[in-house]
C-alpha cells in the first residue's frame, strides 16, 4: 500500500477536517461530500482519514466484518466463532471497477468447476462498518452511483441475479470528492450525503509555502515525515473514541429538536433527512468537544455543514448557499 | 432483513395511508402511485405496508404462493398438498435487476449439468398475490416498464425465449414511488395505476418536531419503538380483513354506477379503467369504514385518488389536477 | 390461460367487430389495425376474438398447424398421418419477444447434445392458419415489424442463418393496435393492412354505465358471466363458418370491379392493395350478411375500413381521412 | 414455395419487363433497380422473372454452380464429374440476413465437432450464374451494400476472418428495388446498377380493372391461372435463349461507338459505367429483337434505361432526370 | 482470382501511373492516394499494378514474406533456410475486415484444442515488403484507419492483446482510393501518404471511344487481350528493376536539398514528411528516366504529386492547391 | 525492434529536450506533454529517449522490474533473488490496446485448463519504474485515459474485476504527444502532466535542410548515422546519472520556496501540484547544470514548462500562456 499523508499534516481545511471527525463519531450521520477545484488536496485528505481511524473488532473470515459470528452472513458458511481487532476498513472504489465487482456475484471458478453457485462478496462487503471512498463522485456512471445509494440508504446489498437471491448487511459512510466544474450533482444525490464542505487552495504566501514544504519532505523522506505527525494522528483517534461513547448519553431535548425542525423550515429544506443529520452532526459535535448537552453553539456550527447542500437554488440571491445558511442561522437562533 | 418503520408511527399523511389500505382491502383496485419529492417518506411508508399486511395460505414450495395445488403451474412439479401460512409477499425490485430476474428464465446451471431445461421463476413469480414495489418507477428502463404493466394486466408472466414457452399467475399489486421533478410519467404508465396520491413534507413545526422525534427514537433503539407501535399495527391489519369479507355483499346501486360514468364523463376520462377504479374503491372505502352500501360519501372520498392521475393537462387550470377533480366532483355530486 | 371477456358482450364498437368477422369469414383479406386511445378496449376485442373464432383441422404434431400431412414441413418428420380438431390459432406477440423466438432458430441445446442441427420453430409457425396479435404495434423494434411484413405478404417464413436454411409456411391475420397519441405507423405498414378502424370511448352515460356494470360483473363471477352469453357468441360462430362457405360462389361481377377501381382511383390510393382489400371485403360481407351478389352497399359498407388507412395525409383537408372517404363514395357511387 | 405471379400476366409496365429481359439476355449488362410507389407490383415482377428464367448446366454438388468441375473452388471437394440442368438460381436476400449468411462463414458446427476449419458457402455462392434479389434495397444496412457492389463488381466474394481467407466466384445480377419516398440511394450506389426503371400504378379504369381482375383471379385458382400464361412465358423464355446466342456475333462498330460516347459526354455522366451499360444493352436489344446490327434505333431505346439514374441532379431544371435524357437523345442522334 | 485489366492498356491517366511507378521503384516514399470521382478507373488501375510488379525473393514458410531467416519472427518457426520467388504481394483489404484479420490474432482453433497461444498472422503480415490496397479509403473505420497509419509509420505490426505481445515487420506501401465527394480525409491522414494523383475521366470523344473500345474488348475476350499488351507491361516492369538499382547511387547535392526545402517552406507545408516524400520522388524519377543526377527538372516533375495533399486550404484562393504548388514552383525554381 | 533516430541528433527544439532530460533526472516531477502539428516529430523525440536513459537494477522474472525481491507483488512468486540490469523500460501504448492489456487481467488460459486464477499483468505492470509513452493522447478513450491518470498518481494499479483483487506498484513518466488541433484536452488532465513543450518546424532554410539530410542520411544507412551520433548520446547519459546523485543534496532554501509560491499565486494557478512541480523541476534543472543551490535563474528557465500549461484561459489576453507565464516571472523576480 501506499503511505498516506498524516492527517493532522494537513494545513489549514478545518472543516473538512471536522465533518470527517464527525462522521467517525457518528457513522449514521450519513456521508461526506467534499467539493473542490483540481489540486486542492481532496483525495489526500480522505486517504489520510484511512490511516486515522480507529480498529474494529471482527469475526475472523467473515466477509462483512460482522462483530459476532450470528450477524455473519448464512451463505458465508462462517464457522469460527473467533474474533479478531481489524483497521476500520476504507475501501476505495476504483474508476471502472465493474457492477459484479461492487455488488460481489457468482463465483464463476466454482460454477464451472463444481457445478455449484457460490456467492463472491464485491466491495460493499467490504466497505460494511467502515468507508466507502468514490473519487470523482461525479464521474461515476449513473447505475454505479443509484445502486450505491439505494445500499447506504437501506444498509443492505441486494443481489438478484444469475440465479442468486443474496443479502447481506452493508452500512458504510460513502465518502465522495467532486469537483463542481465538471457537471452539476443530481439534488438526489446531494440529499443522501449527511455533511457536505467546500475546499480551496489556501491564497496567502506562508501557507502555500508550509503547503508546499511538507509535501515536498514527506516525498523525500516518508518514514521521518510519518514519524514527525504520529503523535498528533493518536490524539484525534483517541478522541474519536471517547466521543463514540459520550454521545450514547447525549438526548436532544424539546428546545433542541425545536430549533432543529425551525431552521430546516426556514431554509425551505425538504424532508427529514437534513433534520437529522443537522441532529445528528450537532450531538457528535458536542461529544467531540466533551459537552454534556446539545446546545445551539453546536447546532450553529455544524448547521453549515449539514444544510448547505440541500437548498433549491435561489436564483435572486446571489450570496450562494452558504451565506443562505449563516443568515438563516442568525434570524433563527439569534 | 432490515426492520420497516411501524405503519402507524407514520406522522400525518393520511390520503397515503388511505389508498394503501384501499389496495389491501381490494387488490384488484390495480397499485398505486406515490408521487412526493425527495425526503418525504415515500418509500419509507411502503416498506412499513409490508409488516402490516395479514398472512396468506400458500401451498409449500409453489413458486407462484398459489393457494390450492391445482393452481401450481405444471413446470414446478409440485406433489406435496400441503399448505402453510406465510407472510404477503412484498417484492422489491431492486434498480438494476435484468429483465431474466424479473420474468425469470433458463436455469443455465441445470441446461449446462443435466442438458435439461428447466425454468427458473423470477421476482414476478415470488410478487404473485402479493405487492411489486418499484421505488422511483420514473427511473426504470423503457422495456422494464413495459413488460410490468403488461403481466400487471393481463395477470399472466409470459415468457417466450431461449426455447422456453412458459405461463405462470402473476397477480400482484403494483406500488410505485416517482419523483414529479425527475421527469414525467407516460400517460399510458398512469392510467394503469389503480390510484395516485401526493405526499408532502409537513410545514408546521409540531409536526416536523414529531416526525424528527420519532425518526430519532427508532434509529436509537429500534426494539423499544416497534413494542410501542405493536397494537397499533394489529388493529388495522384486522380491520383490513374484516373489509375483505364486507366487500363480497357490496354490490353497487343503479345510482351508484351512474354517478361514477357520469363524473368520469364530466373530467373527460378517457376509457373504462378510471370507472372501474373509483368504483372498486368506492366499494373498499365502504368495506372499510364497515358501511353496508356504497354512498356519494364514499365515491367523493376516494375520487380524488382515482381520478387525479387520469386528467390531460389542461393548460388554462393553472389550479392542478387535484382541484379540478374537486370542482368536478362538486357540480356532480352537489 | 385468463378468460377473455366474450366478444358479443361487448357494448357498442360496431365497426371493430364487423372488420374482425369480415377476416374471420376471408383471412386473405389481410389483417386489421385497430386504432384508439387507451382505454378503449382495444385488446380486449382483439383477445375475445380468439373464443370466437371456429376451430381448424391440423395434422397431430406438426409445428405448423397443417390441414394434410403432405403440407407439414420436410424438416418436421410427421410421421402420423392423423389430424385432429384444434382451436383457430390465435398467438400473442409478448412486448420483448426476441428474433428468434419469432422466427424460430437452432435448437441450441440439441446441437450442444448431439451435435446436429434441428430448427426449433417459433411464433410465426405457432400462428400458421390463424391469428399473430401484436398489442401496440407502434411500440415494436422496427426490424421485427420489417421481418412480420415480409412473412405476412409472402405466407412464408424464411430463416437464413447459424448455417441453417429453413422455409415454412406461415400464413397468418396480423391484427394490431396501436395508440395514433404514441407516434405514427409509417405508410408502408400501414398499406399492409387489410382493413383499419378507429375506437372510442362511448360519451353517453347510458353506454357508459353498461360498460361499466358488464366489466364489474365479469370480474365478479367470470363463470356465470360466461354462461349468460355464450349463446350469442356461437351464433357468431355459426354464421362465420356458413359465410366461408358462400364466399367460394361469390363471383364480382364488372361493375363491381369497375366500381372498386374507380373508387380507388378518386381517392388517389396507390397500388393494388387497396383496390383487393376493398373488393375482397366487400365480399366477405355479402357472405356474411347472406347476400347472393356482390353489390354498391355490400362497397359503401366495407369502403371506409378497406382505404382510410391508405390515403396520403391533405393538408388542406381538416375533415380527416374518414370524411374524405365517405364524399367519394357519395359522388363515384351516388 | 409460393408460387409467383406469370410474367406475362403483369399488366403494362413494358419498361420494367425490357429492363429484365435484356439481364437476362447479357447478365453482364449488371442489375436493374426498380423505382416505384409501394403496391405498384415490384416485387412481383422479379419475383416472377425466376419463374421464365431458362435453366443452366451445372456440376452436381458445386456449392457456386460451376458448370465444369474445374470451375469449383478447391475448398468444396467436388469429386463427381457429373453436371445437371437446374433453374438459373434467383436468390432473395432476406431482411435482416446476417453478414455470415451472406458471404458464407465458418461452419461452427463441424469446428466444434472436428476441429478442422471448413467453409459454409452464403447466398453469394448460391446466386453464381443467377440474379440476387433484393427487396427494399434502401432498408439494407450499409455494411451490407457496400459488400455486395464490392461483389457485384469485382466477381468474387473475398472472405478474410474467422481466421479463413476464402475467394469464391460470385457472378450475378443484382436486382433491387427501392421506394424513393423512403430515403435517396447513395450516386455510388446507383452507378453500380447497369439499368433502372420507374414503375408506377395504371392511372385509366380499364387498366386497374384488368390488374384487379387477374390478381383476384389468381388468388382464387392459382393452378388454373398458370396454366392460362404457360405458354406466353414459354415464348419468351425461348427468344431470350436465341438471343443470347445472336449476341455473340453482334459487334458494334466505329459510329456506334463513337453515338455511345458522345451521347454519355452531352450528358455529362462521369466514367466508363454508363457507357459500358448503354452499349451492352443496346447489342442485347437488338439480339433480342432478332437484328443483326447495332443501330441508333436500338441504343435510343435503351438510353433512358442504362443512363437516367447516373445523371447529376439539376436544380434548374424540374422535368427529371428522364426528360433531359430524352432531350440529349433528340439532340445528339436526331 | 480474377484477371485485372493490364496496366499499359489504361488510357492516359499519365500522372496515377507515374505515381504507381514512382514507388515501385522506391517504396520508402510512402503510399499513393488516387482522388477521383465514380467511374474513373481508380480501382482497375491499382489492381492492374500487381500484375506489373517485379517478383521478390522470399523464406519458404515465411509469414512476413521475408528475404532471409533471420528476418522472419522468431514466433513463426521457420526452419527451412529455402528462398523462393513469389509476386510482389498485392494485398486487397476487403470492406468490412476485422481488426484481427488485419492485425493477426491469437488461433482460437489452437488455444481450444491445444491449450498453447499461437499467432495467426493477418493482412498486415501478409503485405509486408508488398502493397496493401484500400478501395474508398474514406469509408474505412476510423479506429483500423488509425490502426494502418501506425503500422505504416512504424514499419511493425505490434499485437498486444488476449494475452499476446508480438512485433512483426510490416513495410509496405499504402494505397488508397477515395472519392473526395463522400467525405473528407483528416488532414493527418492525408500527410501520411508519399504521394498523391487527381483521377478524372476524359472528356474528349475519341479518347472516351478509345476506353470503351478495350474494356469490351476487354470483357468480350480476356485471353486475347492480355496477349496483346504483354510486352508493355513486361517492358515497364523491366525499368523499374533497373532504376531499383540505379537509386542507390543517386544522392542529392546541397543545390537539390535547398530547392527541396525552399519549396516546402514557401508552400507553408508543415514538418519534414513532405520533404522527404518530395526528395525521394525526384530521386526515384530520376533513377527511372536513368538520369545520373537528380536535376529542378525531377523536382518539378513530382513536386505537385509529393506537396499538393499537404497544403492548408486557402479560403482566398478559388484556384485549388494543384494550382498553388504550381505557382510557387514558378516562383522558387523558375 | 525498428531503430530510433539518435536523441542528439534532433535539430533544434532545445526546450522538449530539456523537458524531457529534466523527467530523467527526477521522475517524480511527473509526465511531459508535447504539443505541436503533425510531422513536427513529436514521436521521433519520444522514441530517441528510450535508447538515452541509463540503465536500472531489477530483479530477474520480476513482472514490475523491482530493484529488490521484497518489492515484487506476492502473486508473482519470484523466487530467485538475483538481480540483472535492464534498459530504462519504455512502454509504447499502442492505439487500441484493451484496457486487460492495460491493466493485466485473468489468465484465461490458465483458468480454464487448471481452473486457477492466475493474475496476467499488462502495460502498467512493464512501465514501472520507466516511460508509458502515448502517441495522440487525445484520441484515447476516456476511460483509458481516467485509468492511466488515477494509476499515475497513486503509483499503483488496483485492478477489482472477474474475481480478482490485485494492487502492484506501477511508478512511471508518462510521457504523452498531442496535436491541438484535434481537440481540446480536458484541464483535469492538463494538470496531471509535470511539464509542457510545444514543439514547431523550423522555418529557416538552413535548420530545414539540415533536418532533411540527417533524415534522409538515417533512412539511407541506418547503422553508419548511429555511430556518427553515439558519443553524443552517451554524454548526455552520463550527465544524467551524474545529476540524479547530485539532486539528493539541493534542498530548497525559504526564498526558493517563497518564490515559487508567490509565481504561482501571481499566476492563479490552483492546487499545490503546479508548486510542487515548478520546485522539483528548478532542483532538477540545477542538478543538471552541477549547481549547488536552487537559484532564481532555475526557477526562471522552467517555470514556462510546469506552469503554462495550468493557466485558465484568459479571453482578454490574446498573447497566449507562454506570454503571460513570461509577464509573471518578470514581475515576481524581477
Amino acid at each position: 500500500m501506499t503511505q498516506p499523508f498524516p492527517f493532522s499534516a494537513i494545513v489549514g481545511q478545518d472543516e473538512m477536517k471536522l465533518a470527517m471527525i464527525l462522521t467517525a463519531v457518528d457513522p449514521s450521520i450519513g456521508g461526506v461530500l467534499v467539493f473542490g477545484d483540481r489540486g486542492t488536496g481532496k483525495s489526500t485528505a480522505v486517504r489520510a482519514l484511512a490511516a486515522l481511524l480507529p480498529p474494529i473488532t471482527a469475526v475472523e473470515g467473515c466477509p462483512v466484518n460482522a462483530a459476532k459470528p450470528s450477524d455473519c452472513p448464512a451463505w458465508a458458511n462462517i464457522t469460527s466463532p473467533r474474533t479478531h481487532s481489524i483497521p476500520t476498513p476504507v475501501v476505495d472504489l476504483p474508476l471502472g471497477a465493474s457492477e459484479d465487482r461492487v455488488t460481489g456475484a457468482l463465483d464463476i471458478e466454482r460454477a464451472l468447476v463444481d457445478g455449484t453457485k457460490v456467492f463472491q462478496p464485491g466491495l460493499l462487503a467490504q466497505a460494511n462498518r467502515g468507508y466507502l471512498y468514490i473519487d470523482e463522485v461525479n464521474l461515476l456512471e449513473d447505475h454505479i452511483v443509484d445502486l450505491l445509494l439505494d445500499v447506504a440508504q437501506s444498509g443492505e446489498n441486494v443481489v438478484e441475479r444469475e440465479g442468486l437471491s443474496i443479502r447481506h448487511a452493508a452500512r458504510f459512510v460513502l465518502v465522495g470528492s467532486g469537483n463542481p466544474e465538471e457537471g452539476e450533482l443530481r439534488p438526489q444525490l446531494l440529499d443522501r450525503f449527511g455533511l457536505s464542505v467546500d475546499v480551496t487552495s489556501p491564497t496567502d504566501i506562508a501557507s502555500r509555502v508550509e503547503v508546499l514544504r511538507r509535501r515536498d519532505a514527506f516525498d523525500h523522506d516518508k518514514a521521518a515525515f510519518m514519524l514527525r505527525w504520529q503523535a498528533e494522528d493518536a490524539t484525534i483517534r483517541d478522541q474519536i473514541l471517547r466521543a463514540r461513547v459520550a454521545l450514547r448519553e447525549l438526548k436532544p431535548d424539546e428546545a433542541c429538536l425545536h430549533d432543529v425542525a425551525e431552521l430546516c423550515i426556514a431554509l425551505g429544506s425538504d424532508g427529514v433527512r437534513g433534520e437529522l443529520a443537522l441532529l445528528k452532526a450537532a450531538r457528535a459535535h458536542a461529544a467531540w468537544r466533551d459537552d454534556t448537552a446539545i446546545t445551539r453553539s453546536h447546532i450553529r456550527a455544524v448547521a453549515p455543514l449539514a444544510l448547505r447542500h440541500r437548498l433549491r437554488r435561489d436564483p435572486l440571491d446571489d450570496a450562494g448557499s452558504g451565506a443562505r445558511v449563516g443568515r438563516v442561522i442568525e434570524t433563527v437562533l439569534g
